[in-house]
C-alpha cells in the first residue's frame, strides 16, 4: 500500500447557505496507520445527503460543525483491509461515518455496524437499508403513526426517503399522495413507488391539487420541505393529525431565522402534533428497521433508485447538485471497487 | 315566576378580531317553558374565556360560529329550578353550556354535570373545578407529560389555566416559569402560585429573562399565547421538549394568518414536539380531573383566584376587557345568589 495516497475532500470555507463545489478542496495525505482497537476502511461508496448543509452549518445545529480544513463528514460504506480489532477482520464490508476520504483509521466501537448484504448490493448499507430507509421507517411508523384507510402525504416524495415513507405507507393501507418537482419525479412516484397520486410543485397549484388529491384531508404529512409547500399541506390536515419534520430542503438560510404563516392556530384547532425527528436517535434500533425493510425490498414490495456519480472529483459539487433536484434517487458516489 | 324576564347577551354583529362590548346587545324574553326531557336552570354565575373570540369567528374553528341573533355561547352554573328530565331534580346545581342568560332551557342529557361542591364554592365549577382546571389538568400531564427536575414554562402564567399550570408543574417536582404582564401579576405569581421564577414581558426582555430563569433549558412550555413571547420561549427549548398549544392571546387576527419565525427546524434540531389541544377532547374524562384536584385545592397546595362582575349588564365588554389583561383570576359574572 506504500504506493497508494489517501485523496480527502477538506471543507475549506463555510457556506452562507448550500454548500457549494468551492466550499471545499480535494487533497492528498498518506494512508492512515492504525492503532490498537482501530480498523482501516477502504472506502467504496460516500454518501450525499440534505442534512449535509447542516453539517457545515456554523448554526447551531444536533452536532458540532465540521470543522475548516477537516475531512467532510459522510456516511460511507467500505471494506476493512487492516484490523486490530476483535470484532471485525479484513474483507468485512462495514458502514459508518468514516468521511469523503479513500482510507479511514476508524476506532472499531465507532463502526456503525457490519453489513450483512443478504444478496442486496452493498450500497443499499447507505440507503433504502441505510440512513435513508432507517429514517423512513422510523419517521413513519413511530412518529407518523399512520393507521389503514389514512391520508399520507410525502414532500421530496421522489427522494431517498420520501419514496420508501410513501412505499411504507402504502403497505399500511394508506391513501398516498407525494409532492415532487418536474414530470419524471411524477413519473416515478406513480410508476416505481406507487403513490395513488403525485402533485408537481413546480406546475401546479399545490393547495389546489391537495383539495383534489385528499378529499378526506391529510392524517400524516412527512415533511422534508418545510416553506410554501408545507404550508399549502398544513391547510389540509385533519383533526388529530401528525406532521413529521424529517428535513427543510426549500429553505436555504436558517439565519435569520425566515418568516413563514404561524402554525400555531391550526396546530391547535386541528388538535394535530408536529414533531421534530432525527435518525441518529435510533442508532440502537437499526437492526429493527433493516428485519423489516430487507424482506420487503427482496419481494420487490419496497423499491428503492440509486444516482451513483463516479470518482472522488465528484463528491465537492454533490450537495449543491443535490438541492438543484439533479438527481434521481439516492445520491452516492463510487470511489472504489467493491472486489478491489 | 310569571312575573320574571329571561334578560340575553345577543350577538349582533360579527367583531373583525377581538368581541367588544357594542358587538352584543341585551335583549328581554318571557322564560322558556321545558317540555319532556328537559330541565330549566336559572344561571348564577357566566363564564368568560379568552376562547369566547374563536366560538364568535366566522373563520373555521372547531366549533360553529354561534350565529347573529343567538345568545351568546357560555358555560355556567345554575340551578334546576324546574325538571322533566329524570336525572335531576329541582335545588341541583349544574353546569353546562348554558349561555349567557337568566334561564335556559336544557335538554337534560345537555347537561355537563351535576356539581358536587365538596365543601367549595359553586363558581369553582367554572374554573378550577371547570374547563380551567381541567383544561391545566390534561394539557399538563396529557401532552406536556413533565418530569421532575425539568423546566416548565407558562405563558399568562397568573391566568385561570396557567396559575393552576404552574402549580401542578411544582407538584411534579418541576422548575416552574411564569411569563405575565405587569408588577401585580408578576407578584401573584410569586406569591400566590409558587413559581420559582415569573417573567414580566412588558417591562422584560424575555429572551434575557429566560436564558437567567432557564439554565438548564425548557423541557415544557404551556403556551397560551403565540406571538413574540412564544418566539422567545422557542430559542431555550431542550432535545425532546413538548410544547402544548392551549391559546393564542397574543393574536388578535388569524385572517390572514400572521407570520412568524418558522418553527420547523428548531423542532427538528431539538427533536421536539409542539401539539394543539382541547378540553372539549376530554369530555368524558372530567372525573378525573376534578377528583385528582380537588384535594389539592382543599389542601391549599393548589390555588385559584377569581374575579367576579356583578350583574349581566358586565357581560357585553367582559372579553374584550380580558384581553386588555383587566382581570387577576378568572372571569366570572354572578347574575344570581346561590340562595335565590
Amino acid at each position: 500500500m506504500q504506493d497508494k495516497i489517501n485523496r480527502q475532500v477538506i471543507l475549506t470555507s463555510r457556506p452562507s447557505d448550500i454548500p457549494q463545489a468551492d466550499n471545499f478542496s480535494i487533497d492528498t495525505s498518506d494512508i492512515p496507520t492504525i492503532t490498537e482497537g482501530e480498523v482501516l476502511v477502504r472506502n467504496i461508496y460516500l454518501s450525499v445527503e440534505p442534512a449535509m448543509r447542516g453539517w457545515v452549518s456554523a448554526v447551531a445545529n444536533y452536532s458540532e460543525p465540521v470543522p475548516l480544513g477537516g475531512v467532510m463528514r459522510a456516511l460511507t460504506v467500505g471494506k476493512v483491509i487492516e484490523s486490530r480489532h476483535p470484532d471485525y477482520g479484513v474483507g468485512d464490508i462495514v458502514t459508518g461515518m468514516f468521511g469523503w476520504q479513500d482510507y479511514a483509521a476508524v476506532d472499531g466501537d465507532k463502526v456503525q455496524r457490519r453489513v450483512e448484504t443478504n444478496g442486496l448490493p452493498i450500497s443499499t448499507a447507505l440507503g433504502i437499508l441505510g440512513i435513508n430507509g432507517v429514517t423512513a421507517y422510523f419517521g413513519l411508523m413511530d412518529i407518523g403513526q399512520p393507521k389503514q384507510g389514512e391520508t399520507v402525504v410525502v414532500s421530496t416524495a421522489a427522494g431517498a426517503v420520501g419514496s420508501c415513507v410513501g412505499q411504507l405507507a402504502k403497505l399500511q393501507g394508506c391513501q398516498t399522495v407525494g409532492i415532487t418537482g418536474g414530470p419524471e419525479k411524477v413519473a416515478l412516484c406513480h410508476e416505481a413507488f406507487q403513490y395513488d397520486h403525485a402533485i408537481d410543485y413546480r406546475s401546479e397549484d399545490v393547495d389546489a391539487a391537495l383539495t383534489t388529491a385528499c378529499p378526506n384531508g391529510v392524517d400524516v404529512y412527512f415533511d422534508n420541505t418545510c416553506g410554501p409547500i408545507s404550508d399549502a399541506v398544513m391547510k389540509h390536515i385533519n383533526v388529530g393529525a401528525r406532521i413529521v419534520l424529517c428535513g427543510t430542503a426549500s429553505i436555504t438560510n436558517w439565519d435569520p431565522i425566515p418568516m413563514g404563516p404561524r402554525v400555531q392556530r391550526q396546530l391547535l384547532v386541528k388538535r394535530a402534533r408536529m414533531q421534530g425527528f432525527l435518525v441518529f436517535d435510533y442508532n440502537d434500533r437499526y437492526g429493527e428497521a433493516i428485519s423489516a425493510l430487507t424482506p420487503l425490498i427482496k419481494a420487490d414490495k419496497l423499491r428503492y433508485r440509486e444516482d451513483v456519480l463516479e470518482g472522488i472529483d465528484q463528491a465537492p459539487d454533490a450537495i449543491a447538485s443535490l438541492y438543484r433536484g439533479d438527481n434521481l434517487g439516492k445520491r452516492l458516489i463510487r470511489i472504489a471497487n467493491e472486489s478491489e
